[in-house]
């Protein structure tokens, strides 16, 4: 598992949702929750930098994000992220989380809630729309935008809530910042948020051509 | 012939046609149709992934799409594409077909027909028009645009239809969805679908700069 | 060289200068001059594709642009750039020329001569400016366009003629079509196939803007 | 480290930073200050193509900018940069410097000050700012434009003088240039780099849609 997450990093990396340092992964395997490690190049990454954390029972939901580390490389800390992740985890049961600073779900946040949110991503009538959990391609897709906050774990509060407002959504944006997308396993979750990445661009550059799409 | 699928399909994943595991692609071999399978990451794609299923005869054309798996990999299910890659190969004796959900197709079918298509996209002076078959640069290039249906396979009669108004076009593109493209071989068909993406793309960009081409 | 050629095509079929099979590439060595095969594949040329033509003395400039081949592939065609390859080498003295389908060129091109041309690109005051011959970054560039033609090679005698009327420069685009660059040496060569491509986007990009570069 | 340094060249080749010989790199390392070649294409640098330069104590920032080299390889001069990295390793102390010929670099510098500057670009709100030393994703950030010269290195003291008059900031605008970013080892220099690029972009395709970040 911790090789897979270097691979689909290195992925990510090319595909500019982790650059900088930016963004992260976490999959949930049978021996607990893995998790990149904070403010490390993502598309360096290598097994021995993976976090490895007890996993939680379903009903530890409301607690207070505190988690057992299994298994930590020397020197580096667990991404900042790790709150985020497991509201996936706690609330709806995910197997793998990905989060993204893809500058197309930034952009596509700032159009529909140009004042940084909260507001709703729309977006209708995109076949892609159809690699989306429970969404047919003639379906008006929504996608919570949370404000963003000064530090990353201060979203988890919010995040829950919008998780809780869309229960059939597997995504939640953050203005300015980027998106988290899950899945019930890590082929989902990465087949998710390539979906999500081409509607939010979709939408991008439709309404840079004069042709909103949704909305 | 799996192999090559496979490095096909990473190539396309790199091009942007086949993100979210959408797209796909077909090639008639001497044994009969390989074709990739549905709802898989194409860029992980592995030979053994890949469906065969026997040929038919030219005279076929008008029956009920089924069709018989020669050999297919466990727990995979045929791309939803099947009945229309069959399109190519039966009203077209195609060598093989592309599929691929670039953002290009879908952005330059909107332009054409805002409102989802039927429509046509239009275009003309551009050398890599050269790239198709019975195309010179200077020639009006016409590509049908069908309308997107809630299933994939409920394409197939619209396909065909468009096919036939368009005899010289070896290209549909679907609304809100991307486009089919076919060849006499592999070759020309991955020749054919990457002229059309640039050409696609060569149109949306000059709308964007106030300088459309065709039209 | 036929391995650099092959090295060279992979490189600007992902740069998106030679996209379905378009493009091409010529390189002066001691033993003739090396060019590839038209109608194939860029990215996928293997050294026993490349062919081998004669040199020709300076001298010869004005005759029928026959050529003599050393050695050539079987079943495969000498890339239609051919004559217009020979330009470079002939009036000046080329090492290596270079043919890109670059859509920045096409949307420079027809930015500055939407009429299809002949005209003029124009550019001041960047940097990579200096990464062409005899350029400084306060100089106004300017690069002939000149008007596209049905064939390939009869576009001979407009690029002879624009090389003639712009000594400095070492580029000349074909409106709708891309452009030819050439060098002393490959490596110059490319550098400067580079810069013109990041220039050619760069006022494109500013014009986008409303920060018209250079006109 | 010099092994480090192609691969990073190679790295930021992909990126856009360096095509046409653009752009550079270097590195403090014990043994003194390593630098890459001027006018050598970035993505194809071997280990022996990389100078190393004796380091300077930290006074010695008012000389003449000379530099003794203790390796170099045979007919390649030292990258032009070579006062202007200096400038970070005197002014700042810092471990290694990056420069970028970054489209979206000059768009941004461009987009601030129309005319070529001196100016200053302007972004706030955007969670990659946070890759930033000390800056917070609410913070305005603010990085110094200077204007272009004709030589390189006559950049030297107008970048010196940015440098003090923006204390906090790690990174320096050139217009219709590029950007210096500098950190206290590659990988900060790497990651701010990175996130200054990414912020760049985000500034500019915001304008594109109407919908300014800063200023």
């Amino acid at each position: 598992m911790p090789e897979l997450i270097c691979e689909l990093c290195r992925q990510f990396y090319h595909l500019g949702w982790v650059s900088g340092t930016g963004g992260g992964i976490s999959i949930r395997g049978p021996e607990g929750i893995y998790i990149a490690p904070s403010g490390v190049q993502k598309e360096r990454l290598k097994p021995a930098d993976i976090f490895l954390l007890r996993d939680l029972p379903h009903d530890e939901v409301r607690e207070d994000h505190a988690c057992e580390v299994l298994r930590g490389p020397n020197g580096l800390k667990i991404s900042e992220c790790r709150p985020l992740f497991f509201n996936a985890y706690r609330l709806r049961g995910a197997g793998a989380v990905m989060h993204s600073h893809s500058l197309w779900a930034v952009l596509a946040a700032r159009l529909a809630a140009p004042d940084g949110g909260p507001g709703e991503f729309v977006c209708r009538g995109l076949e892609m729309q159809k690699g989306l959990r429970g969404v047919g391609c003639f379906d008006t897709l929504r996608v919570p935008i949370i404000a963003n906050t000064a530090r990353e774990a201060e979203l988890t509060a919010s995040m829950a809530e919008a998780m809780t407002a869309y229960p059939g959504v597997d995504a939640v944006l953050v203005a300015g910042h980027g998106v988290y997308v899950w899945g019930v396993d890590w082929a989902q979750a990465k087949t998710q948020a390539e979906c999500y990445d081409y509607l939010f661009r979709a939408v991008v550059e439709s309404h840079r051509l004069g042709l909103p799409v949704g909305g």
